[in-house]
């Protein structure tokens, strides 16, 4: 067995906080689907939490879901979405989204960002019934290299969509870390005010599982529970999900915890440094990509849990090792002595 | 607010036992997915119970996902499935299983059940390439009606679907209070031996969530990962299934809750029969749909939850009640003072 | 070999006049897709006709493709469609609307036809995100039984349609044939005026293949090619189909054609009623159901083709004769007299 | 009006002879679907000339609706298909195979080809069931750029499928050209050796329209007219398409057509290299892509119709002209004339 595991931020199971929320308010009966007390209050929650009142929030099991189901209820047959090669929706949910009958346009990105340039790139080359109509531009926040987007590149993601007719939808499965990162100056209701969709991830920070998902745009909102009910997302106890966002967004606890596993992440990434490690990419969030020697990194995983990344030269490769709320420091503090000569 | 609500058997949270598995196994880390130490041994516990220990188990969230997965796995493009007209995937998931592209053959049948005499005449219309071609037949046990089925009635089934070619499928989201019932002599083992694939429902019999999938026919269990991470259902912390599968399969819980639910509702049906009340249905499990006079059932409504499922004449409409794992004595008795004239 | 074939109104090639403007417009470099002059013709042609100077008019090889195109750019994920449980999409189309992820109601109708209150019934029953939204009427004008609707029962639809906000969408296989029937008073302009979508086909009335779809609602046309190219349904050289369409709406060709299919249609069932012999329903245009002892069937089997339709009693069946626009005098009058006894 | 248009070959309507034809068999009565006997003497001279008599052969009307038809038919849900970026699937055909549900993997290639390299990288990245199984290579021959594969390339290619559990799809839209093209060693039988399945265009070969679909491997035959009737592709007069096929693999007629439209495209791009112009790829088909200065391409397009395909520096562009089997010379001479300075 493993001293630690750096796989990802979703090997444990949740802060005790939602554990005693679920415990407390078992008793109560409770309307199902979503009509809860508890998934009410979660909204009111996100809804002060956005600065939008009036955004439709809905609360579903896992990310791929979120993705799926969003991207269903905003696209006509013949529409498509554009997202970075790297993107979730392109490679790791197994086809989800061509599934439900929509192109992907997998642009190539260094940092797993997209930039106005690109969208305008894919806007031009499609012209015609004979082929696919872009609508919906989708980006992540944190990415999957876990770099995040600053202010003014989000400002103008979301000015060349209005100007091409583009939703903006953002996978937030780590808007937590991205939130609470020193790389960004974008806050909630920012992003809130940017985009027309937004996934706020619970998996990954804390929660057994859940993310909610908020529409700001009105035209957007309207009969998406019947797209959440066809593709299975209508939890029966939904009081579940809303009982863990009334956790993770009471008292600020989700960013507490995701400043925590950034803190560990900066940590890691310090003490890698102090001895002359680089990185794949700049560490803004709780994943970092060291890059090691391959000897070093098969002694190290005699001892802990974490993916090779990709090679980097003959003898180097990148790992990627995710902190997350429950990371311990002394767990961090024993790898760094690991990765010592 | 009321009394008490008869509604649905998924009102309350878990059973108490659930939520300490997954407190005390909350700090362990675990693979995601499903890979975890808690779904394997959830697995091998399902294994025991059906008496199939190559069978495979997967476990979801919610109940129409179990069955959109299992159809689109099943099904080619082209191929349909037999069910009755008030089948859950007929009416109650939102177009789920057309969305995966396929045909529902909705068979009128007065107590939710279905007979090869049935499947016969949908298979007999069905001749060649301008038409669907029937491949799975669902039946539920228990019912939209709470009615199950026999062993013998099963067993002829499962024999019109070899002789035709179909798979069997069984959507057991309420199963725990069919195996239960004294109604039927059908142990889980006959279940697992005489269909292809099979659904456990734990939402309805006592989980915060979650379903589990056993695929007994070996042909079928080739990459059915790949269609539930297609469809969002495969769970990052599939722990938390795992989790309490293993609860509820450890000493016989989810019987023991199963026959709680049951002897309620049998209770209920009694008192209701003594007071000369008459049933659309006959009582088999933990759904019952007594025929009462709606001025009558406009007063109850006052104090208490259930749903008016349809007229019967002019002055009488039957309701349906639904106890649960977790609804007590007195309830069902209050209920029972409240009807009395 | 068959003296003659009654099976089907699509037995024999194209009328000549529609082969002559194929030969006479063959050397014209034309646009593709749809683009060229011909089709920009029988789209003016086809908008004289309807009296609808405005409606989209498009092109399509065959009458499943014309019906799933439609469907598929009228309906939401989550919605579907009304139509006789005999309806061709329901019945012989393999499953093409539930392939775009749509649930037909099919609704039993003795004629073939559909009433308001099968409209109504089936609006009343789908109330919440728990079940699918229906958003289109799909009906049959001839039905697949030979009927037509009047202009009243169709003004009547056409109501209950714009009271529930539903589209109604006009399957015109055989739209000549019934345009041609003495037993409905609806003319080509009133349909264009009471239905959202309209197709027109050419296949069944002297075309080698080809049907039209005229697109009356504003709201519908937006993009609609799209949809076309994405189920394979803009045909490269559109000119084929253009070329047809002006041959037939040309002079009124289509409508004479049309007659003589009726015509033939009328004398065999008169014929046949002399010889003492009913019909299943009343013979409205080039479809007819002469009920027959099965002894005779066999016998007019050895020398004609037809369908036998359906059984009437232990000795009796009904049949299927279609007549067309191809369809000899002398074809009809020696069916006659080998049925007399 | 232009002089002449090199968009493409398919501005014409059909050579005489399939005309011809269609009229002379217009009057048998046939039946329906491609049971007709000129299909079937369609097929059995198709599996002459691919040398494959057990190869089943179906027609349908058009290109994108054969690919669709094809892929829906080989893949399961989770199943992919790789392709070259520029491939009709991927670019042209509105999101046709997406909205089947399946991924396409877009891979760059300069000059439209797949190498064998390129399709082990794909496969190599997709090892779980959280991506997409790669299962069908698809292929065109002549390419999008009208290159063609020799027979040495081809047979790579099939050793990587086999090697890798891949089907080999051949999109043949413009296979005329392909085999008649002097730039390649392959001929019919070992394409249809090597693939497994293939399209044989007809509309860009002289065909109304029409694509034949011929599935060598057997295990792919089953069902397959379900598929088609399930998209709209088994048109009910399948006669003309199995007429035209008749046509064209009588007397080689397809073979000399292609022949023709080579022969004219070596005649202009001849004409053109006299004359100094250098093309973006190698002309081996009837597709060619000279580099013309912008100001010459600006006069040229008031007399001829051509795409531009591509800017190539700041002031010259890459055109594309088409021939076809009804491009006159002198067409061609009077395009060589107006280009000369």
């Amino acid at each position: 067995m493993y001293t630690y595991r750096f796989y990802n931020d979703y090997s444990e199971g949740a802060h005790p906080r939602l554990l005693e929320l679920l415990a407390s308010t078992n008793d109560q009966q409770e309307d199902g689907y979503g009509n809860d007390a508890l998934s009410q209050q979660a909204t009111a929650l996100l809804q002060h939490a956005l600065a939008q009142p009036a955004a439709a929030v809905h609360f579903v099991s896992g990310g791929t879901q979120a993705n799926l189901v969003v991207l269903a209820a905003l696209l006509k047959p013949y529409e498509s979405v554009i997202a970075a090669q790297t993107a979730h929706i392109n490679v790791h949910e197994a086809g989800a989204i061509e599934a439900t009958g929509h192109k992907i346009h997998g642009v190539a990105t260094p940092d797993g960002k997209l930039t106005p340039a690109m969208i305008q790139a894919v806007v031009a080359h499609h012209t015609d019934e004979h082929m696919v109509k872009p609508r919906v531009v989708f980006i992540s926040h944190a990415t999957e290299l876990g770099t995040v987007y600053s202010k003014r590149e989000l400002e103008a993601l979301a000015q060349v969509c209005r100007d091409n007719g583009l939703y903006l939808h953002l996978d937030g499965a780590r808007l937590g870390p991205a939130l609470a990162s020193a790389a960004t100056d974008v806050a909630l209701p920012d992003l809130a005010r940017l985009v027309d969709v937004l996934c706020i991830g619970g998996t990954k920070n804390g929660a057994l599982f859940g993310e909610a998902i908020a529409i700001t745009t009105p035209a957007l909102q309207e009969n998406f529970r019947y797209h959440m009910k066809q593709h299975g997302a209508l939890l029966a106890k939904g009081r579940v999900l809303g009982a863990q966002f009334v956790g993770l967004f009471r008292d600020d606890l989700s960013l507490a915890l995701a400043r925590h596993a950034n803190a560990l992440a900066a940590r890691l990434a310090d003490g890698l440094r102090q001895q002359g490690v680089r990185f794949l990419v700049p560490v803004m969030t709780n994943q970092l990509f060291p890059i090691l020697p391959t000897t070093l990194i098969r002694t190290l995983q005699e001892h802990y849990g974490f993916y090779v990344w990709t090679p980097v030269d003959a003898t180097h490769a990148a790992i990627r090792l995710v902190t997350s709320w429950a990371t311990p420091e002394a767990s961090v503090d024993a790898f760094l002595r690991a990765v010592q000569p």
